[in-house]
């Protein structure tokens, strides 16, 4: 295999290069500098890929990204990487690539050109909404055709049966029709909406924190495999990257970016599902939430976001709903919950009176009805029809009364 | 006693009388025309109570009007119904009283304005904002005392065990913070808020659809007896009136109206508890619904509540947060839901990653700090001391670790 400068020399020359060196470059700086960092993507941006790593290799680079990487400059385990990537059937995916969902994506864009030039004035890493330098894939599926109609689904990994159960169901429904369900791999929601795409048979999409050849957790193993044999594992870090905490929170606006819209199932109160919303809808992405029970602990964080004046959350009970969200407008319509007819709809004020006033075993006049009622015996007398055609009263021979319920038809003992 | 016409008689002559004659024309009219009924009030406000039933007995009021009361018009039950209401310890309150409750009423008193002249045009009575004629009233309080400080607590009669539960907390705790429920008396919900409320030892009030010595459901006997001996039964119908299924609809506007919000808790798809809700909406007055398990069909209105654009819905959870929707600006405000603090809270992103870059249990070198966590070594030499004071890592000797966590102190074997 030829060497990191071999590759980056060959792809110097050629301006919109989107050959081997490209490639190289961009897997070096998964590894070099933590994604998130708004500094290097502009430099990157600025001199294009090859150069920014061949500047920095080198030494030229401006201190302030040098820094960025520190001890890693001078390590370069591209090679090694391709290699244990290529093992797990894995590759990179750069923005030069047809396969990148620069669509999607061009929200964190727009979003990374609002960062202030001056360190001290940029958001955290961990909440900062800046591009991916390249994507480490692990599956069967192109990735910008699996997350063009997708949903992620977010929430607490000590998740309840309740969440997990409304996870499942949703990660079913959405891809039954026709969406994707993109989460964390995480144990409890994460898990729990990914198993329900499955069982739909279609594919899903989880985005790690840590390589694609170890995903995280080891207890999801199985899941990991299934995923990947129809869907996509990705990750900004390359292959034998550890899962380390703050890179959960930098992955999660990958989920954000990726979807259409973003579903909390269950958040625990000040949670980590509440950050990836709001970054959700700081993308213009909508937010959804499903409620729970006001007395589960596990729904604080989502009842908070619906609560929270700040955040434009939608309170979502269903696919059709969350759908209705995310989906074009007219064509993905949730239908309206319905109540089962009852013959008393649309009756008049006057017919209600002179129905609630029928007795339910002996008839009576309708003089009687008129008094009970307060109303005119002729009112009376003008609403009756109706009634018994509606079935809702019948004359005895003597007066007015209910109509009877229907008797049970069961078999008999 | 005297009889109808003779007290009529007398209080003829006296403009804005509030004497017997008043009190004895108005207890007339709550039975002789069904309340809510916007023509009725209108003609009351025209030429006063006793004029109004002096008119309809003698003949001379309009056919339109005369009509409202049917066969009603030739009888009267007066003084049986306060017969009856003094053997159970009831009153008649009526606008003319002191505890009238003007300033809540006064929203129906604009809305009633509102309605079309023409019967055609105007709501349907069963959802019309129309004033009360005069309110029956049994029990120890005064009427505008204990809804002054008041809140509506409405929902399902066949509740869940959950929608009790919270019922009767939100009953207990808005109590112990001074704030009196109102609710229907009935099954379910409206059962469970006032029991919460009588169990905080303070007065709650139960307006209900029939007469207020027989009180609906039977089964809540024992319930309304207690409710009297401190708080108030409340109905615009007289003594003996049976809860006829329309009446409810009518009622339910007094529970938006009395009071300074509605608290919807559990409700099924298209119920009566929404079309509560949109009135006190009507009204101006706040709609605070509590969610539930979206698997629950007890929860699916209150769902729908929320999800509604044309009701300004605000999501609650608990007492402080319905105090805080319908208390005073600035005195009433809810806590927010603490997380517990965390050393790591407030780190920055440095700090971060050289925490995570630090092993459980043998020391590394900051050399080898700085490459796990991709920073310059002097940065990771200037923020471990910081790391170290908040108990984060300690030094071994050797290297740099994490602080283990300390061994639980529970009773050894």
């Amino acid at each position: 295999m030829s060497t990191l400068e071999e590759d980056l020399e060959a792809a110097a020359g050629v301006p919109g290069s989107t050959g081997p060196g490209v490639r190289r470059a961009r897997a070096w700086l998964t590894r070099a500098v933590e994604p998130g960092t708004v500094d290097l993507w502009r430099y990157v941006e600025d001199v294009g890929p090859v150069e920014a790593v061949r500047r920095l290799r080198s030494g030229v680079a401006p201190a302030s990204i040098r820094s960025l990487a520190g001890p890693r400059v001078d390590q370069d385990e591209t090679g090694a990487d391709f290699r244990r990537a290529e093992r797990c059937g894995a590759r990179l995916v750069v923005p030069e690539d047809d396969e990148w969902p620069a669509l999607s994506l061009h929200a964190l864009t727009v979003a990374a050109a609002q960062e202030p030039l001056e360190r001290k004035y940029q958001t955290d890493r961990t909440q900062a909404l800046i591009p991916p330098i390249a994507l480490w894939v692990r599956g069967a599926a192109r990735l910008d055709e699996v997350t063009d109609r997708s949903v992620g689904v977010v929430g607490a990994r000590a998740a309840t049966a309740y969440g997990e159960h409304v996870a499942g169901e949703l990660g079913h429904q959405l891809g039954e029709r026709g969406w994707t369900v993109v989460s964390g791999g995480a144990f409890g929601i994460d898990g729990a909406a990914h198993r329900g795409a499955l069982a739909a048979g279609v594919p899903t999409v989880a985005v790690l924190s840590c390589g694609v050849d170890r995903p995280y957790p080891a207890g999801n193993g199985a899941l990991f495999a299934r995923i990947a044999e129809t869907g996509l594992l990705v990750s900004e870090w390359p292959p034998g990257c550890a899962p380390l905490r703050h890179r959960f929170l930098v992955r999660n606006r990958l989920i954000a970016a990726l979807t259409r819209g973003t579903v909390v199932v269950e958040a625990a109160a000040r949670s980590g599902a509440q950050a990836t919303a709001k970054r959700a809808q700081k993308l213009g992405r909508p937010v959804l939430v499903v409620p729970g029970p006001v007395t589960s602990a596990l729904s604080v964080g989502c009842h908070e976001l619906l609560r929270d004046e700040d955040v434009d959350a939608t309170l979502v009970t269903s696919a059709a709903q969350v759908i209705e969200a995310v989906g074009s407008i007219g064509s993905d319509l949730a239908p309206l919950v319905e109540r089962p007819a009852s013959p008393r709809d649309g009756l008049s004020d006057l017919a209600t009176r002179v129905l609630d006033a029928c007795p339910v075993r002996l008839g009576v006049p309708p003089e009687r009805l008129a008094a009970i009622a307060g109303c005119d015996v002729l009112e009376v007398l003008r609403v009756l029809p109706a009634l018994e055609l509606a079935e809702l009263v019948q004359w005895t021979g003597t007066g007015w009364r209910l109509t009877p319920a229907p008797k049970p038809t069961g078999a008999a003992p």
